[in-house]
């Protein structure tokens, strides 16, 4: 079977391991029966993994009970950037080997459901897991927004940069990102509300700033090159700029400027919100990257 | 000049200090010049404050620079019980003694803006403080949903129900609330979504219910008699049930029934939401109560 899942990006600024929105950049994973485990990857991520401990595979194995499988995965989603690559393979490759309800089988993974959520569903989620068990659900996304994304030529491990988080927060930090939220979530709804403002965090950014210096120089030019907002994008290092579609490539020319000024090797992608997350079969296709 | 506001709920549940329903239920406020401060109070509330000292006239007061004022004041809206009664009095002052911007005037007397902005604006709002100024923003709202409101009869203060709270918490009850609070406005927005999971806290519910130890089994009670979800109103002690308008008098009966076993005297208002929000002059009748 062939399944296609979306890149997502995760947090959103004050939505720390709360929310997630899914990206028009993809991967497919096909799995079909083979007497012995082949493993065939193509684009990005491919060569990094041993066959045996592919995620593709790890997780079709999980799936299906063996690996006498052939898999072939197709990625246009760069790997450990803070794009959600690790979870969208495994929506695709748990669709792709049949799995009932890949979402639970991705969340299940990783542990943080958000980056599954948005691969599976597409859209703008809310995630999390309530007593054992992976939650999500749909929240509203204006379609009049683009996400200019900046993806630095370094990858982040996302342990590395959850072990440099603090362990306990004020009340009063705890309330300030809860107010963001709901700010933020109104202005996803409604880009006449969304302010930079809304996307400010006392969780997770400033702690990760010290794995990525340059990070606040590149989030404020996403901004004042006309991005209404601007967050980092899951774990990092890569950061998003979220603007009204007419802005997009104004904020993309000042995110090139600013890597170059910044000395930061990286490109830059301006993409919509993907709608359909999981697709299957004839669906799955890639789009031309 | 004559001003009505709504009562509010804030933070349900996850949304501490960042989230606010306004409800219809109101009061009125009617500033007009005078020789001396006179002032007339009917209704909820009525006869609990001296005048000189009265939150209607300190906010005409702070308005118009002066106390040389006529105030009347009817109001519906049950006072210290959570239903955001000070903010929709001062809303409704400053609007009626002519406020360009009745939510920072509100928002400024007591320092937390979700309530005065639900009486502003009405419907579900996202609030918060930005920089010493108040910021708010609508969030979709289903309108097939009711709000079943348990009104104890017994006052508890903001102040106290504040001061009980801890002042740190850990990273992960911080993510925890973020996390329930994007289920909820996902829920909010489409009821289709709205689960009771969606409604747990750990920043302020339970620390709180040291002040209301009926609490727990009244939330309980308006779920199992058909609520969606169910939270504290505010700083409490008031509670509230989320439903769809089909199992609205069902939640009423368990919760009526349920106050009658705790043996907490009080009542139970089935309330919608308010959508106009603040409305002046013809417009600003109350409604039979």
């Amino acid at each position: 079977m062939r399944a296609r899942a979306p890149a997502s990006s995760a947090n959103l600024g004050p939505g720390f391991d709360a929310l997630a929105v899914a990206l028009e950049c993809y991967v497919q994973v096909e799995v079909e029966p083979a007497a012995a485990l082949t493993v065939h990857a193509e684009g990005e991520g491919a060569g990094q993994f041993a066959d045996a401990e592919h995620l593709a595979v790890r997780v079709a194995r999980k799936v299906v009970g063996h690996d006498r499988l052939a898999v072939t995965v197709r990625s246009h989603i760069p790997v450990s950037r803070g794009l959600g690559s690790s979870a969208a393979l495994a929506v695709a490759a748990a669709a792709a080997a049949g799995a009932d309800d890949p979402f639970s089988v991705a969340a299940a993974m990783d542990g943080h459901p958000e980056n599954a959520a948005a691969s599976v569903f597409g859209g703008l989620v809310a995630a999390t897991m309530a007593n054992g068990r992976a939650l999500a659900a749909p929240l509203p996304l204006s379609a009049a927004l683009s996400f200019v994304v900046i993806v630095p030529e370094r990858s982040l491990s996302t342990a590395k940069a959850r072990e440099i988080l603090p362990q306990t927060v004020s009340r009063s930090d705890a309330t300030f990102n809860l107010g963001r939220m709901g700010l933020l979530l109104a202005g996803l709804a409604d880009p006449n509300f969304l302010m930079a403002d809304a996307m400010a965090d006392r969780i997770h950014q400033a702690a990760r700033t010290a794995l990525f210096p340059e990070a606040p120089a590149l989030l404020d030019a996403l901004v004042s090159s006309g991005a209404l907002a601007s967050c980092w994008s899951g774990a990092g290092p890569s950061l998003l700029g979220i603007t009204t579609d007419d802005a997009a490539e104004s904020v993309r020319g000042g995110a090139e400027a600013a890597l170059k000024k910044s000395r930061v090797a990286g490109h830059v992608l301006v993409l919509h919100a993907d709608r359909r997350g999981l697709v299957y079969g004839d669906d799955a296709e890639l789009p031309a990257s």
